[in-house]
């Protein structure tokens, strides 16, 4: 049962946003513009860091429904992210993805754990200043997002399907659609 | 040295939201949203949650920035902050914002660690169900911000005055100035 006073009907995320629509706001349109605006990593990518990240802060929701956005978004689908979630090390990946997945595991131990050998390791693979960035980033938010979901203890849908559902809405509606009733 | 090329004259969050605008603004909106909008706990309160995780996260910049916010609108000031921050069981605050501290606390090592006996305590000192989400989500949202200027390694200003100076601007305009050069 959650911490507080939720709709018995929603799960996750949606929940929270649903109970208090004054911080929801803000906090879609940073989920929007983190994992679809405007940026050099593809949108699959950023799902799979945020996915990543979720699993390894072991928080179910978030871990589920990024790994569908990021299946549904990737050509090496439900398979590749499962491989990234068991070893980004031996993931199918490019060099560069995967030293990104370093510095987003840094990340989820503490801001300080990002050493100048992630950095160059990921820059010797070719990623951008901006890259590097929005992969701390979303890493970051992840980390909100993750104890915010968890922090209340919201529910889980009882359908592992609800997940691929929820994938296909915001592939093609975005953000905003994931706050609204399905 | 920061990790990627940001401006030498700006440290700590606002190098990160002058280098990358478009998240700069999801961003910013969340801070003035979960610290300064509509809310049953007081503005002096929100800063103080949000330094005290800072301090937890050792992220200079944003406990010593924060610290200085909630200095600034608690009548404790200063005093009252560093008393906090070496021990909020001992701190003169409420038994309400006691427990709601530890809430933060629970939330700063993982969303999980937040127990029922932690809610518990919240509710039996008179906290209201939106007061334990907003806690919940500030603590959460500070793991995003202590990790994002530290994990890119950004600068602390060279005056510690500079924080001071910073909170005043904050307390008079808010979160969106906090992003323009002072």
């Amino acid at each position: 049962m959650a911490h507080i006073d939720l709709d018995d009907g929603i799960s996750g995320l949606p929940s929270l946003l649903r109970f208090r629509p004054e911080t929801a706001g803000p906090l879609s349109a940073l989920a929007e513009t983190l994992l679809r605006g405007p940026g050099p990593l593809e949108r699959g990518e950023r799902e799979l860091i945020a996915a990543y990240v979720s699993e390894l802060n072991d928080c179910r929701f978030c871990a589920s429904s990024h790994g569908a956005c990021a299946a549904a978004q990737l050509p090496g689908g439900t398979t590749l992210v499962r491989q990234v979630h068991a070893d980004p090390g031996e993931a199918p990946i490019s060099d560069r993805l995967r030293a990104l997945l370093a510095i987003a595991a840094a990340v989820q131990r503490g801001g300080k754990e990002v050493g100048e050998e992630h950095v160059k390791a990921a820059r010797d693979a070719g990623a951008t200043d901006v890259e590097i960035h929005d992969t701390v980033l979303i890493a970051a938010a992840f980390c909100m997002y993750n104890r915010y979901v968890d922090g209340l203890a919201t529910s889980l849908p009882a359908d592992e399907d609800a997940y691929r559902q929820m994938a296909e809405r915001i592939v093609a509606h975005g953000y905003g659609s994931a706050s609204r009733p399905g």
